[in-house]
């Protein structure tokens, strides 16, 4: 398989990791319809830790069946695939090599009293992840709360480990908790913060939340204001969260959040295109709509990123 | 010994698993008078850590004998037999073969001052199973309380190992602690919660109580309200614990809960074979009457699973 | 599965034993026609590594797919299938559960030219029996040979690791080299030491070829004169076999070697039975026939274990 | 990558392998212009540790550089790449995901006394195949050599690793050494003598040389002879490899041997395609050809196979 | 049990040991008919290896099942069993805790063609020992042989891992093979050196045969009859034995060799305790003699180190 240009540059930002962490990188990059552009979409199902699974799958009840979602991505040409270790564990073998695998490590969980800032389990290891034939290992921290420090040592630890063995790791960073404000959450200098943390402890995709254009942190306001950080539009703040990432060094994915409608999708999507960022992380907005619609609404996203629409 | 079609089917939906975990699990749905029908009767005794001997044994002291507990399962003609580290030890020799055998690692403690959420000790290893000739591993989760990220942790490594020694991971599921109300800990929302919990975490056989019609969580309620979720008989809410647990790919059996009557157990029974559950574990229900009524009781409970009740 | 009175005593016989292992044991003594009866039919297929494919299969070319023989086994109803790693790797996965599975660990090979005394490689490892769900490792001794010395090594190390894990160690003693004479190798005195030395090793099961009425070592037949033991007809060797083997307290079973005529087959398992013996270990005998020939065969020798013919 | 019929099916031969394992089976399976078939072409170049530089790239001096391998295969489309530890580092960075490497771990070496049936170092280990990306390890045994003991007992514990951590194994198996004449090292018996030893070893792709007609082992000669095995025609003489090759549910590739003419070439390859061989390991005839010429041979071969030739 | 004054003192002589070794040492010491007095009497049943079943047991039929010698030993008030692997198996379970057991490491094999100074295969290990319940291990070094010096180095491994974990050491030291000639194997001069080898490799108990008069050295000669060593009674050579191993600080039992007489085994075992010897360790003059003429002839033997005869 022949690496595009564009991959090749890709793989060059991660110059200190080994040849196998690149292959598997290269893996999600080549993959799907996407496949060479530098762009990607990956579905991640691992809502059932954190939401249960009725509120998951309730509304589209296929999506009960583990091996539905293996489907969806490969029939979408999808870049990846990430999920907990039960349901990888349940359709890797009969598709085994058919879509790249990443395998969450950890998980929010709403049954807890413990909220927002809460640890996390980790509920997989990296032996798991390598019987199991995944290209990456996928994390959650939580800048900003009081979990934010074991969470940072869990992924040293499980970071080291994953790159030795050939490995990719991707950190969903999602700031919460501590002093930020719930709005405050999405606001601009939160999410290039997180985005930037994910960046210092390693990661080589990094999954954030669109930005709004608040700011949150008073001493963070000035600077912006001060050296005019244009934030207006979405594309604008897609670009400031690329310059925060290592000036555009790392992967960046972006996630959609709640099911919205499908032209706000696009219109994200778009954004991230003109933006620089590297495409979309889109779980409930696909697995729960019916297949059909969902297939529909991946084509389009993914023609967006192909700069078809 | 020719595996059924059924149990065929069966092992395959643990397509990541090796042969020897196969055959573990295997051994124990070809064992006994449901052998070869899908279905199954656990007998566990592991109710010493939790409520002590006399809670457990007093109103049918030959039960106080660990070898008592072996012989009523193989009499009786059940799928497996349940317990911590120290009743297998007494009785497996004696017993070598004549049954297969859950190692229970960890159990819950009323005399700790740490209650419903509390931690639970892991008292038996992986090495302790292959000595002992056990088929699974059992382990216990509380899903909702501050202990449970621990547990997720411990069984991640037990059964990380136990699958690498092809042995099986039968979990116990259930809900307590954080916000969870008493009434809450069985409706079916947080129940349907703990079996996919379980699923998620790489389980062969999920063990949760049989759910009420009652909903927990305002954010469930809605989508089980939209989606029309039919939950009045015990048999919609089987199937959809079933549904919760990927789709019916992993086995689950329920729990009879504290001694009843029998007429109540034969209807739960009737209501998990028709839900299309896989069948009862079943204690005290058992073991704390005197030994020809329970055997008389678990004949009955077999021929329901057989479809002849 | 209620072991019969006949399993339960010969399971005494291994008191140093762990239940695991005893459940193994009991799975082989459990297994089939002959379960239960304290008889045993063990289907052997090594030869590859020994022989060749051709001269091993070229008869029976069904015989070349590993399927074959785990279908064979579980058709003709018998105890157990040995076989090395490769064999066992490409079946144990549909069969799990089916058949009592023996890895086989080390193997003669014919193209060396390091015949009779030379060293086998150890082929497999404990932890390959175990994930592919075995009962027992099998490992072949060459006493008298130079290599003798490095064997038993090997085996003490296996077997003490086998133990450790519930697994059960079956040895082919196999007499041959230093000063032993071709026509030795099956002399009474010669099979009654081989035997006698699997026991000494730490054998659950001990599997050597029928003894001639021959004497091969000088100081030997003294004894054997001198205190007159009966070896004018096979029963008699066989008792005499039975007694070397700890005075009947270890599973002997006999093998056929080369492929011969059905009588004297049938009259090879007369004598084992009515000596004592345990059974047989028969495998070209069954595999180069036609699979309806070999099911005929196999039916009538498992007949006459059960003192039917 | 939808996997293809033909590919599943293959897949389906390695049951008891992880998804780990069998997704990089797929990755070889599905790369190239082969990708899909079944069919397989792949470049070995481990002849430096053999026949030193001078011998190996000398008549076609860009060969001296590791890149030029790589990217011949890349360009050529063909299935996988084959090389030694440090030929691997060598391109393994700027080819990463490009093509599925195999990490040969052994190799022969014509500097030392110990000809024939000397031993062979193991040059690099699993963690080497991780961090360089590999999807296989490849690994020489000399069936007949005195080495040969070690060898198995090598590829034992090396194949066990891999398989744990989701590698496949390919061996290499070339008889020599002991009574086997040089004549017979090609001929049909020991071929598929070598062949199933390699299958009994636990080896996912086996690599043989193309038979003769030839018949070395006299008790070899009268099973062919009796049992009329067809051995006129290479296609003839594949289709037993096959079948010596558990039935022909193992991969099996063929090595052309040493650089011959065009036509010899291709006539191999239909033959092996007409035999039910799945396809070609070529190595000097390749590299030690012009480019430009090595590129055309490699098109026709892959067109073979396709067969559009 | 109160330890008398006798047994404090040879425990003293211990003074390197760890408390775990010195218990097991007073386990011996303290055990049956001649507990607390400072004299043994071994029962080693290890002729199986070296001789076959039927020179071993074929005179006494009975002696063939392994609890035969636990019982015999029990019964006789001995001190000890001694046996390889399999028997200690074969009945440790059923005599647990009612005797000491030695396990012996090592055996000689009258099938090998590798003679007197072959090497022997260390057939059990230290983790046997300790879950068999033994309190020493015991092992035959060949002074003088070829193989002494790879001897030499397993007793070191084993006895330093014995040591580590609480276990005792005995040396049987049989001087044969290299110069010395079949007469010299008694030699004093040659039994003295073996008895001083044993106590230099570390033993806690020796074990060498009853030495003649002769001296087999040249230079040793030149000093016995220099320095006038009395050497004409077996007292007096027993004395000298004492003295060759640690001067008295070691515990030495003498063996009787062949089968012999009743008159000449008391003959000897007055000498030996007059001598300062510490017993006998006595295996074919015990089983194989009927049952009842055992008991009584170890009867006497106890009552002569009773010092009542």
């Amino acid at each position: 398989m022949k690496l595009t240009r564009r991959v090749k540059e890709i793989l060059s930002w991660y110059e200190s990791d080994n040849p196998g962490t690149k292959a598997n990188l290269a893996r999600i990059l080549m993959e799907g319809r996407l496949g060479g552009s530098g762009k990607l979409v990956i579905l991640p199902v691992d809502q059932g830790f954190e939401h249960g699974p009725a509120r998951s799958f309730g509304v589209n009840p296929p999506a009960y069946d583990p091996h539905y979602h293996f489907q969806l991505a490969i029939d979408a040409g999808l870049s990846a695939y990430a999920a907990p270790l039960g349901p990888l564990e349940a359709g890797a073998g009969t598709f085994a090599g058919s879509i790249p695998l990443i395998l969450k490590m950890n998980s929010s969980n709403s049954l807890s009293r413990l909220k927002e800032g809460a640890d996390q389990a980790v509920t997989a290891s990296i032996d798991d992840a390598l019987r199991l034939g995944c290209s990456a290992i996928g994390f959650t921290i939580y800048p900003g709360s009081d979990a934010m420090f074991g969470q940072f040592e869990e992924i040293r630890e499980l970071s080291r480990e994953a790159k030795s063995k050939g490995l990719a790791t991707v950190i969903w960073s999602y700031p919460r908790g501590g002093e930020i404000t719930k709005k405050g959450e999405l606001a601009l200098d939160i999410d290039a913060y997180a985005a930037h943390m994910a960046a210092l402890l390693g990661a080589h995709i990094i999954k954030v939340k669109l930005p709004t254009a608040d700011l949150e942190q008073e001493e963070a306001r000035r600077i912006y204001e001060q050296t005019k950080v244009p934030r207006e539009t979405l594309t604008d703040r897609v670009k400031h969260i690329m310059q925060a990432s290592f000036n555009g060094r790392r992967i960046v994915v972006f996630s959609g959040g709640a099911h919205k409608g499908e032209d706000a999708i696009f219109d994200d999507a778009r954004a991230i295109r003109d933006g620089g960022g590297n495409g979309s992380i889109i779980g409930r907005n696909a697995f729960q709509r019916p297949r059909e619609e969902a297939l529909a609404l991946l084509d389009r996203l993914v023609r967006i990123y192909q700069g078809k629409e």
